[in-house]
């Protein structure tokens, strides 16, 4: 092999069927444009979307499957023209690996929104025909306009989480604005609820957290939450009534939206940044949004430039993601436990860990 | 009876129970306080929401009941401290007759989202115990501070649907701040969704109305539209995707709205002000509102303030609801053509229509 130019032996975990459990797979990775990146994945963090997108709850995926879009590694070669990294760099990949680059949202940095079809790190057609495959593997090539720069202060098994969890609590947080004083509510205390703690409290919010894990009540305040809740059906939120300023919601199932909403300040928005199932739509009582001219508002993770603000903002303000370091082997494991709410906080590929 | 002071013998159209026809029922209005108007009803117009109401689709109603909140008459009496009133002036009556007046809502001159419960015109528990009775009636007291004056140039037949369809719309057009150049969309052309559309042109917006009634697309644009969209469910939106600033949703039952919000432009809102049953929430795909940032908010009726504005508004602009007048007796059939859809776009009681 020509290392400077590829194409890049790889071995990633597979899925080749929605039921399947994860299979080694050998392949390549594409070889060296001149605005490539080649990337020595050490550390992929696992996330719910990943198992929504392996279990077809989101619709048909194309298999052979890699997931995996919280990526971080070394810079093992670079393209003719790229300016951004040098061989050896830390760097990290989010969910996007290409975008149109010329409509409105991508020309303003909000790649996630554009109108002509982004590229996902996985299952996604690229640009050349072939279907992207995730970071539950050894090895990637990425446009360098998708690559993240990570400071040395960040260890590299906790920056993963930040290119997923960590960037779709940010965006939200900035685009309403979160600031000192600002009552933010958390629903969930997972991957992203736990990022979205730590982030919201260093940018001076007041954090209360929904939870309904017993067990994660503690954690929610040791993350800076200020209050928690226990978030069963059962239990009466009235008392909280109209106390919030912003909420986002992490839970990727459907569940009960209203008693969320009723929580919300006057012209104040709930924003979902989890996503159920397609055929398990959410329900909205008719007069929730009635009572206090509430919004219930979408966000989907960030763009490059904002990930690259998420990134600098954790290093500044010394924001980790609680992590577990797993092995390759161990993937159907962990996904069984981030699906039974045992996650404490994200699970961590090791790529350098083959048992 | 003592005239100036009251209690004033009503003659009202009942429901006395979910499933009743109208009934005529002979009661008397609170004796006058000091700051109540005493109002002669000439006209009321018939709201989808006195259905709702009247059918339970709302949860239990308190029977007998009178609904009607889209009251206009004139002034026969008043209260030794009312000042904004004189006998013989022309007033209206929408959904609300008291609040708490004390909260941030109230103080803001928004009752319509008074923290600590408003009392509807009909059906609601009033600050002295009793249900009060809406305008299918005679005669009204109705506390001077929750009267609105309508200017002479106004027909009173034509000032009733302003209390209800008028500001419903008129609030969340001025809230989501369209004006010259806003590209507007009107989910429904009735009662609301007309008068939406002629307001909504009057603020200089470009404005796009959805209806599922083919006979209506003609008179979407007599109002004031500049583009009409059939839409039944068969039909391909997509050639209209992000292509609207704001949406207002009139349709008062559970349907489709991920198609509605794929119309949104980014970072835009969906604002719904149609009620559905309480049985029927409406359904939104979890990925909906991701794509473009969308949000879908809540808004209902508007403030006493805001009321006045729109009915000095749709003076200047020599904006009138279209409106059917029927005579007490006819309430019956009236409902039933506005649950199919025939109402052409306002039915109006006529009080001195009595056969």
């Amino acid at each position: 092999m020509n290392f400077k130019q590829g194409p890049y032996p790889t071995h990633g975990m597979a899925l080749y069927s929605s039921t399947d459990s994860f299979k080694h797979m050998h392949f390549q990775r594409r070889a060296l444009g001149p605005k490539d990146v080649a990337i020595k994945i050490e550390y992929c963090g696992i996330c719910h979307s990943d198992i929504h997108t392996g279990r077809e709850h989101w619709g048909k995926a194309p298999f052979p499957l890699i997931p995996g879009h919280e990526v971080a590694g070394v810079v093992a070669a670079i393209g003719s023209s790229v300016t951004k990294f040098k061989i050896g760099s830390h760097v990290g990949v989010g969910c996007l690996v290409n975008s149109c680059r010329t409509c409105n949202p991508c020309q303003s940095g909000l790649e996630q929104y554009c109108e002509n079809g982004y590229v996902l790190t996985y299952g996604s057609k690229d640009r050349d025909g072939s279907i992207t495959q995730g970071g539950y593997s050894t090895f990637s090539v990425v446009d360098e306009d998708f690559v993240i720069n990570i400071p040395d202060v960040i260890d590299l098994a906790q920056a993963g989480p930040m290119m997923c969890a960590g960037i779709t609590m940010y965006s939200p947080l900035r685009r309403w604005q979160v600031g000192p004083g600002t009552k933010v509510g958390i629903v969930g205390l997972g991957g992203l609820g736990h990022m979205g703690v730590k982030i919201a409290s260093a940018m001076g919010a007041e954090v209360t957290v929904l939870t309904t894990s017993k067990d994660k009540l503690n954690d929610a305040k040791k993350f800076g939450a200020q209050n928690v809740i226990l978030n069963e059906d059962e239990i009466d939120l009235s008392k909280y009534k109209r106390s919030l300023d912003f909420i986002i919601d992490t839970i990727p199932y459907k569940h009960n939206l209203d008693r969320i909403i009723s929580l919300l300040k006057m012209d104040s928005t709930l924003c979902l940044v989890g996503v159920g199932k397609v055929t398990e739509p959410n329900q909205i009582n008719p007069f929730s949004l009635l009572w206090a001219r509430s919004s219930f508002a979408g966000s989907q993770i960030g763009g490059i430039k904002e990930t690259q603000e998420l990134v600098d903002f954790c290093a500044l303000h010394n924001i980790r993601p609680e992590i577990t370091k797993i092995s390759m082997e161990e993937i159907d494991d962990a996904w069984i436990k981030v699906i039974d709410k045992k996650a404490r906080y994200r699970f961590v590929i090791d790529m350098n860990n083959q048992k």
